[in-house]
């Protein structure tokens, strides 16, 4: 019997105090083709109408309505009205005035007819159509916004969309959270370097690969470290990081081994733990804490590297969300396509390849993998569904919260 | 009657030419950390087995099985076999050894008993559960992959998942698809820069930032330009642009206006029209062509910002995961959340905002904007649904094809 499961929190509470202290980190003004992937911290306002004028929105001619509604359909063209020409304006309401797309409508001129409605001979347009619309193809000023307008609200997650906006309003420059400075720490002696020959007994590091290209989509360059199986070592180093960076993120060394020297350490170092272990698997030795005055988190994640990857994406992701200032995840679902079972009282989060139905759908297919240190298996997956710790039978056709980590 | 649109071609047809002139552009090596996002080029393979030892997966002990099933329950420690030291082996089949996570498990023993279900003293350890399996806690060498096995084959996106895999094979440096290079032009004369207060009849540049850092998003880091609505000028400058770039992106010019030069200037310059103009909305007057020699591939896109947003997504996003190796998109729907109409002979892609049931599925929530020249209204959707140009009604509950362009 396993006792200690009753004494670990459970992910819910391991969610709360991690999302609890998250971390606020201030604002930094960037180049706004920069800013993609980034959290706004101002908010957008319309700086003029949108549009700003009334503008062409049809390659034609442009008549005041007033003209055709009393019978007239041949107008003598008077001048032209092209995209960025300062405005010009009808003479005579019997004319009219040809306009490109994207110019201001001339004034006198209400209405628009494109060139697919008209025949146009000797510097005359006719109106071969019987029906046209008052105000037709003229994109109104400030029908889509008005000055002085919110459009983009701070803490907005910047996409092409808010680029777009923002540069209409004149943003070359932009206010957004600032990142952490992060250190991804790998412990162990049987790791070596990616570009060396392990012995039989060693193997080569992969979670800090896999946690700071993880953090790269973030736009957060992390530094990487390595500490051995050095009690002292670890002490000296951990020290030096705890001053140097905002977000230490461990991996390995967190569990009961004999060498596992990482929460002692922390707690040496008067970092405060705010829980170890977590009634999940993978993942169940994770260690969170901070330092006293809030200077560093600390996400001391196991180091098998399922586990350590599912509680980067599980736990670190949304702590990290929170602390820029964005809106929590949607939160997605998934469909169990086949029968699973797992009798642990544990939530489990098992590796589900996605389907995309064409009901509009998200069904996860189990591929399940030989445990954490099966890192192979997470290649083939697109990510985690959360099957809660309370029950051991779930059926096919059942919905369970998901996790992606592949878009 | 608008005659126009049965001379048009469809969406599905514009999508097979663009598809059909992709093109590849070869390999490049680059550091394994910047790849992610990056579209693999090599088979991963095992370079050893999965685990390459078989390795201790609970701090404890380990012990041949036999002794325990002979009625042994308590073992003498031997010595400890620690992560990434050399393989010890147990000299005394009554002994154990303290094993650690990580670890080779020792010769001579098969069976690992963890911490929680021993009790020790006095450099002995007891066991004190009546039951253990044969081999438990031991991840057996090859038995998630065999050395030779192919792990990632080629043509996949790069995810942390694959970085992991990458690292462990020893892969500090990786072949994946060279980008191609990108001018992305704006033009018209009523643009200014971004940093400019413009006149009441000029708007800022917009279109350009927004496709810009779309294609960042990539890894692709676009040059922009900017061409006034100047014949010679814009002949002179795109022959320019076709000697130095693989891909040119226009945003506007291409209509039926006096000043829209560009696909006249395109032909002058014996640029091969794939096709003008598709039966969509936004985006009609969308152009695609290539030269003659392949070398260099354009996308001329309306100058409206929700069009040209609308046909980079929809066009050019799935030319690039083509032409880069790339399996096409997961094909992703979604449920009509109310009834919608549109009466045009068009397909009409309708910006949507999203909603993940708990139900599992995607739910489309219609804000369709003021039209193309909104560009406002794309920060309060997440993407577009696709309504097929046969139809006129769309009912709540209705499931269509769906285009994010925002997580």
């Amino acid at each position: 019997m396993d006792f200690e499961i009753y004494l670990m929190i459970d992910i819910q509470q391991a969610t709360q105090i991690v999302l609890d202290h998250s971390r606020f980190l201030g604002n930094e003004k960037i180049a706004l083709i920069e800013s993609i992937g980034r959290v706004l911290q101002e908010d957008l306002k319309a700086d003029r109408d949108f549009p700003p004028f009334t503008r062409v929105t049809m390659d034609g001619i442009s008549i005041p309505y007033q003209s055709f509604a009393e019978g007239l359909r041949t107008f003598p063209i008077e001048a032209l009205q092209a995209a960025g020409m300062a405005q010009k304006t009808l003479q005579n309401s019997r004319n009219c005035m040809e306009v490109m797309t994207g110019a201001i409508l001339p004034q006198n001129t209400d209405t628009v007819i494109r060139y697919e409605d008209l025949s146009i001979e000797e510097g005359k347009a006719k109106i071969v159509i019987d029906a046209i619309k008052h105000r037709q193809n003229a994109h109104q000023q400030g029908t889509d916004r008005q000055k002085g307008d919110l459009i983009v609200p701070k803490g907005r997650g910047m996409s092409s969309a808010e680029i777009a906006v923002a540069s209409t309003i004149g943003k070359s420059f932009i206010e957004v959270s600032r990142l952490p400075k992060v250190v991804i720490v790998s412990t162990g002696d049987e790791l070596v370097e990616v570009n060396e020959t392990p012995l039989p007994h060693q193997i080569r590091k992969s979670n800090v690969y896999s946690l700071q290209s993880s953090l790269l989509q973030w736009g957060i360059a992390a530094e990487t470290r390595h500490l051995p199986d050095d009690k002292e070592l670890i002490r000296r180093e951990l020290l030096q990081y705890l001053k140097e960076f905002e977000v230490i993120i461990l991996s390995g060394g967190v569990s009961k081994g004999k060498l596992d020297f990482v929460p002692e350490v922390l707690e040496e170092l008067k970092v405060e733990k705010l829980f170890h272990k977590v009634a999940q698997r993978p993942g169940k030795p994770f260690w969170f804490g901070k330092t006293a005055d809030n200077s560093t988190h600390i996400f001391a994640l196991p180091g098998n590297p399922v586990s350590s990857f599912m509680c980067l994406y599980r736990y670190f992701h949304p702590w990290l969300r929170k602390s820029l200032g964005l809106s929590p995840f949607k939160k997605e679902w998934a469909v169990l396509k086949s029968d699973f079972h797992f009798r642990p009282a544990l939530t489990y989060f098992l590796q589900v390849k996605l389907e995309f139905g064409e009901d509009a759908r998200l069904w996860a297919v189990p591929v399940e993998g030989k445990g954490s240190g099966d890192l192979a298996n997470l290649v083939d997956a697109d990510g985690f569904l959360e099957l809660p710790k309370e029950r051991n039978d779930f059926q096919k056709g059942e919905v369970f919260p998901l996790m992606r980590y592949r878009i």
